[in-house]
């Protein structure tokens, strides 16, 4: 499966157009490449006959996974389905799974079917039925000129259902995948560029079949080693001791050998510890909480956290002095780490982190300009602060204050250990 | 510029192999399609010259515009220029405008400037070159077979400035774009399929030159009218008589009728009434006060919010009743009632917001599944309770629910008008 080739087909105007980003093929491609399948090419084309049979023949001569999402649904400007039929000099039966299961879907929603929802059940008689249980449109498999193809509708939950329930254990077996094994170092606190020239000796040592990928995201970088070979348990142990090789290097960027999200590994610290967090939030806006209570189980650690935008909340509810606020201002070491303070007494956490910055585009001054930012870590035992200079662009900042102040509870419980 | 047609081309592994979402095709066809030009079709390829040479005979032989991103990189990996000087059969020149700014960026940042670096200010000289001043890899537009071209790198905000203060004026000039004008309706508490449905006829019988478009988002859905013609105000008058005959029919779901988001129309209304607002949030998590907080200048009238996950913040911080808890559950219409004037109290706002639901996947019951959200709106004459059945999925729970308590505060104020 190492040479296996894909490639991936979005149909519909929604994306060719610029209405909605295409997170459909991004997805897939990444689970493709867990497999060891290399996507070589991505291609978004509209509903329109000529284009799909164009790029049906293309994509045959070049890869021998051609996986298309979107023109399934009901109506005439969908016709995927059709082409489909087509290109394969077939014609569309109702099968009598899909049939059984749209008229139970509409049943329990106490909706009329009509005979276009009822026509949702035909799919060319040469191609496999695979079953989406989470729409209406199911999804196709057939061979054309040699290469595998799929057919999904375009909605995320459901394509991903689909490939997760029947594609990739279809193609595994299809194409006898090897055993591929996979571990996340996840770090956080440097730049892809800068990491990757720190491990560019590590990286040009390692063997053929172990790979490594970068995946950057805001504030972290993912560094993903994939193995492939025969047997699991050596393949394991192999990219366990080329982990143990660089670790030494990059130990203070590390969060997590496991995969998790930042947010997520300081939720196992507390979770482990027994330990609680609050946060009294300024310039983040609510963000820094958003990526602790996005997790499933989080209420197990998170308590709560005061959004302080109004000098008065910060006054009132967190208890900063007034004498703080006017003499070192809002966006202050001082006023951040009363912050911390004052929401790790009022909620009675472990831990309370505070964020306190110019987040943008207004609002900067000469000694504080857009994008200078303060977070602070509050124990029982002390405060910590640190002055960020971030970007001049708001979500940005938001962002990385939110992950940095996350992290910055990280190196300090890592510290305690 | 009607039938001006254009395609998209992203080079680069990154894409390819699903490491980052491509968000940048979706803004420039967003782009082109205000400009009233039709985007045909997107490709990402890898850094693989074949693969590059391929696809601009094809592009050039299919759009007029042929935008491409990516693979400008000071790298080896990095081939675009060098293909590009391939193609057209040239060869790579230093710009002094080009080499003299990249200088000067190295020089502010206090960084050596290496001959890669250097090598960054080549182009083809048959190319022009368009200044990129976010970054060191120079844009280039070049005719390729009667097609336009243009090379841009694909880090987001370098593209996009690009893009702005290059290529759309250069574009509208080179195709003499016609006067294109559009006005948005943003719409909420109605999915796409049914109000498509409810305005059919109206749609049907639009002038040939207005188009119209859904942008769907979460939780609402935002119609966009397009006018082409020659004369402005003729076809901003045209656009605004549509507009007139179909806001009856819909005119409870409308929210702004400028491009607005919700959060941005809600915001705007407090701005005008200069009232306030403050959140509780249980369920939301912080996400509802991150769509405030957002948005630029949102200290005018966000006061800030108390995320209460614990049962002891909500009584302690926002003077739930023991009692209420007890006896209706943290998940319940009394308690987020008492949340939200609890919070309206505490931050001392025109209107306090609250959420308090089963977010998932877990904690659901027979009589509160998962997805159940109960959202609430107080001010000093009443308070407003609704209960939401949202999804099995945490995530589309946490910004549905925070979108619709917006909502309801929107409608809330329509009322006292």
């Amino acid at each position: 499966m190492n040479n296996t080739t894909a490639e991936i087909i979005t149909i519909g105007d929604e994306i060719l157009f610029g209405q909605i980003t295409d997170t459909n093929s991004q997805w897939m491609s990444a689970e493709l490449d867990k497999m060891g399948i290399k996507t070589v090419r991505k291609t978004s084309i509209g509903d329109v006959e000529s284009e799909i049979l164009q790029i049906f023949d293309e994509a045959a001569s070049r890869a021998d996974i051609v996986l298309i999402t979107g023109g399934l649904g009901p109506t005439k400007d969908d016709i995927t389905k059709k082409t489909i039929a087509k290109v394969l000099d077939d014609e569309l039966i109702i099968n009598e799974h899909a049939l059984e299961f749209i008229t139970d879907f509409f049943t329990k929603r106490g909706r009329e079917m009509t005979e276009l929802n009822r026509l949702q059940a035909a799919i060319p008689s040469k191609s496999t039925y695979l079953h989406n249980d989470s729409g209406t449109a199911p999804g196709m498999w057939f061979i054309y000129k040699d290469s595998v193809f799929v057919s999904m509708p375009g909605v995320p939950h459901e394509m991903k259902n689909l490939m997760e329930k029947e594609v990739i254990p279809r193609l595994k077996n299809y194409f006898q995948a090897p055993i591929i094994t996979h571990k996340i170092m996840g770090t956080v606190g440097i730049g892809e560029s800068f990491l990757a020239e720190m491990i560019e000796e590590w990286e040009d040592q390692l063997p053929k079949h172990i790979k490594l990928a970068y995946l950057p995201g805001r504030g972290q970088v993912r560094l993903r080693l994939t193995g492939i070979g025969e047997n699991a348990a050596k393949l394991s142990e192999e990219i366990d001791a080329e982990i143990e090789k660089v670790l030494p290097q990059i130990q203070k960027y590390v969060y997590s050998l496991t995969g998790e999200t930042l947010p997520e590994a300081v939720g196992r610290l507390l979770t482990e510890r027994n330990e609680t967090v609050s946060i009294a939030e300024s310039c983040t806006g609510g963000f820094a909480s958003h990526l602790f209570t996005s997790i499933p189980g989080s209420s197990a650690y998170f308590e709560g956290s005061v959004v302080s935008y109004a000098n008065e909340v910060k006054m009132n509810v967190l208890k900063v002095e007034e004498k703080t606020l006017q003499n070192h201002g809002a966006v202050s070491e001082e006023t951040v780490k009363e912050m911390a303070e004052g929401v790790r007494k009022l909620m009675g956490t472990t831990y309370g982190l505070a964020t306190s910055g110019v987040a943008g585009p207004g609002g900067g001054t000469p000694e504080k300009p857009v994008g200078t930012v303060f977070i602070a870590v509050s124990s029982a035992e002390k405060t910590v602060c640190r002055k960020l200079e971030l970007t001049l662009q708001r979500g940005i900042n938001i962002e990385y204050a939110s992950y940095w102040v996350i992290n910055l509870l990280r190196i300090i419980i890592n510290k305690q250990k």
